[in-house]
């Protein structure tokens, strides 16, 4: 065997549509241990002030025993997980559904991930197709801490495999609020919002009202590819400029992500955990250099039963400079090209 | 209401000169818990040296029972609480004075900050004005950590608001030698030069000796956001690039200080932990692309009361690649261009 | 005495040539305590994901009570530590031999470093010599956690100093797999190859086999100066652009290696811990702009006393974007110029 064949058989090939099937399980390699280094990470990577992820006094007066991890973190991590087993040959990252968080990740945790195919759908093209995945992060309990739905269009390696049959999964549009599952002991009746650094209450905001975060960041390469591969993310395409003709780096979508979580800060202090992921797309790609600015609209709110606890259901928009708030698709229902992100979730807010 | 009035009344646009009061007392947001990721990142961002605060075990044989926080990360992290109320409208950050560092941080410790308005002075163009603030950082204990004064130049959002009594505060030009603050427990009498770095005590530094710390380092976007992110400081010109014609970044006055100080070590090594900060000027801007050297001036030497710990008075200076050591100003008093930063400060050295 | 001559005596010269003496020994200063926040930024900084250092639970299934340090840590701490004593005026990094990690390094650890000169040779220009150091690294209990020998070409001071006595260590070209030394209770017999990552265990690899690493990494300056600044690394020349006509900063060799060693994790998950260095050359200078991609070459296997417990002998080579696998010097012996590194170690495998 010449060496280079044999040499290829270690290394990971990613998998491609074909071997995907609808109930098969994969074990996610590489668990890790999270704790106060990453979250220093966090806050030198984003903008990031929510109070309850920044002081462990805050954190005590709502309830929690110590600060808990940014919940991004807990995302980012297990998201990396899956990456050498999901993405690896995916052309594109469609999009998330049925994203829920079941508990806090405290430093000293150690995540694992595991997900389950429950959706393939060859495309017409014959090249390609969709591999829907239901994920989940455990930590060392083997407490379920996050789950949620991605799909993603991978490249077939054999175009001749047979397609299978479509199994298209059908996914809520939006998580019950009714279904959200709190951090335990969570308690806002004495919610300082003085510390928390803005005065706005759930009953502060109106449906459909529409938030300019204001603030922007221009992107480094150095400051993306440290944050991808803090979550041990090895998508080639964020790391190398050889794969391009035009020898840039794709900045990963968690980036942007985060990115514009933390921006939202300005106006949204108080939305302070997330909880649910309804939905998300990477309207288009994200470059170092591009400017990120976002903007929210709030799209409903509900309440809980914990003590003054509330939720708000948030639509958060990342775009690249323009500053054109609100606009997100065109005529044809195509994302605005200065569109980054578009995503949809909910956070605790107190009443 | 339009949108985006709506949405504009949820963000912070800052304070205005015309919003300020002599008296008025400004509890500062989001506070934050400070341990060994921000440390390790510290060490990350600056050539920092300082044996006490690299090594837990040599802090013991001073006394300490742990490495503390450096100085600076007390500083960064309590100066970064106050932007949102002081700087986000200012045109310049006019100087500090009687800065004092109570008691050390340690890793673990959530600190909070807290401003009185102590002057007010409108400027004869009437478009600006100047504001003197008395900022307090406080431990979760409520344990008094730093307190420092700091005067900015704001822009009036009403260039009609009548001007205030002008009100400027009498300053201490330098914090007297006899009411610095020593860490409980501090000794240097079996202090170890060797694995300190230098051998030179105080008695081997002559007021007026100037020390030219040889080193330099050039500055690289990635770096400064992520410092000044780290400590929550919110101000925009860090890390957008759209407001300015040139897109370019202006650096954190703060990051060139701890960028001098860490440079000092070499020459410097000795001066283990900075007690109070006399004052200090951003004498030129600094931007990415910048290599920043750093000289320094004996000022002065004083005993303590800690056995073997002396005090050693500073005039630190941070300058833009040019290395002529000692020149500062002009014939007419005005810094050189060269020079990025000018600050006098106190820093205990073994006797 | 003028101010400029004075200055210059409190800084750090380095040590020449003529500075050396075999037998003399070196306790370098500025010891270091390592923590959970090293470790998020070693992830951060290079795309780590051997199991035991990224999982306390994976690691206590191997019989260790946490995730010790990644051993390329313990390396860089100790390494940056003699850099003011041994390679600031270096010319160049000669090579390695005989290096061996005694045990590993835990969170909380504070690590000192010593060198004892071992050897010294003159160059026949007379403006150069080669100086072999022995450097053991120490925990704040005295124990040694690794030692290496290592030798550099250092300048001259006065070209008129007489030249030394040669002596030439004889240096071992590779460590016996007998006297490895491993950590204390490590045991592969129940070892998670899912959870690790791939299912190659020692038998699957064969003597002379080649294995591309497939991934790459673009360097970036803000990267490589993190990195080398993290371990208290003072060379002047990897963050000084001023020094060079190009303005080029040269990148820190052992930078090449994390990143290597790093990137060697697909086709070698389960090369776990590195216990010896055998040799290792910096081929080529490394700069930003850069992308480095690694193959591996098994040397050699072995058995060891631990219950489950390989070693494997791996060349591990860094290039530069070229991705000629397998070819390493031209027929003159001499690197060829797109080889970055060649090192050579001895790993932990599951049998």
């Amino acid at each position: 065997m010449p060496k280079d064949q044999r040499s290829a058989s270690k290394t990971n090939p990613g998998r491609f549509f074909e071997d995907y099937s609808v109930g098969q399980v994969i074990e996610h390699a590489v668990p890790r241990t999270v704790s106060g280094g990453e979250r220093a990470l966090y806050h030198a990577l984003y903008p990031a002030r929510h109070a309850i992820q920044s002081s462990d006094e805050f954190a005590r007066a709502c309830g929690l025993h110590e600060s808990p991890m940014d919940d991004m973190i807990t995302f980012h991590t297990v998201f990396g997980k899956t990456v050498p087993d999901v993405s690896l040959n995916a052309v594109a990252n469609l999009g998330y559904a049925e994203g829920r968080f079941h508990r806090p990740v405290w430093p000293g945790d150690t995540l694992r991930a595991r997900s389950e195919v429950i959706g393939l759908k060859q495309n017409s093209s014959g090249k390609t197709g969709v591999v829907y995945v239901r994920t989940e992060g455990h930590n060392q309990r083997g407490q379920l801490v996050l789950e949620y739905v991605r799909w993603v269009m991978v490249r077939k390696n054999d175009v001749e495999a047979p397609a299978p049959e479509a199994v298209v999964p059908e996914l809520s549009r939006v998580v019950d609020p009714a279904t959200l599952i709190l951090p335990e002991g969570l308690d806002f009746s004495g919610y300082d919002c003085t510390l928390a650094g803005e005065p706005h209450r759930l009953g502060d905001y109106a449906v459909g009202e529409v938030i300019d975060h204001v603030d922007g960041v221009t992107i480094e390469e150095a400051e993306h590819m440290m944050a991808t591969r803090l979550w041990q993310n090895t998508s080639k395409t964020h790391f190398d400029v050889t794969p391009r003709a035009d020898r840039r780096r794709l900045i990963y979508g968690g980036h942007v992500m985060s990115m514009a979580r933390a921006l939202s800060f300005n106006g949204l202090a108080n939305a302070q955990m997330i909880v649910a992921i309804n939905g998300g797309s990477h309207a288009n790609p994200c470059f170092a250099g591009d400017t990120v600015r976002a903007w929210s609209e709030v799209l409903d709110t509900a309440e809980t039963a914990a003590p003054g606890v509330g939720a708000i259901r948030l639509r958060l928009v990342a775009v690249n400079e323009d500053r054109r708030v609100g606009e997100l698709k065109d005529a044809e229902g195509k994302y605005l090209p200065h569109v980054l992100l578009d995503l949809d979730y909910w956070a605790l807010m107190p009443l």
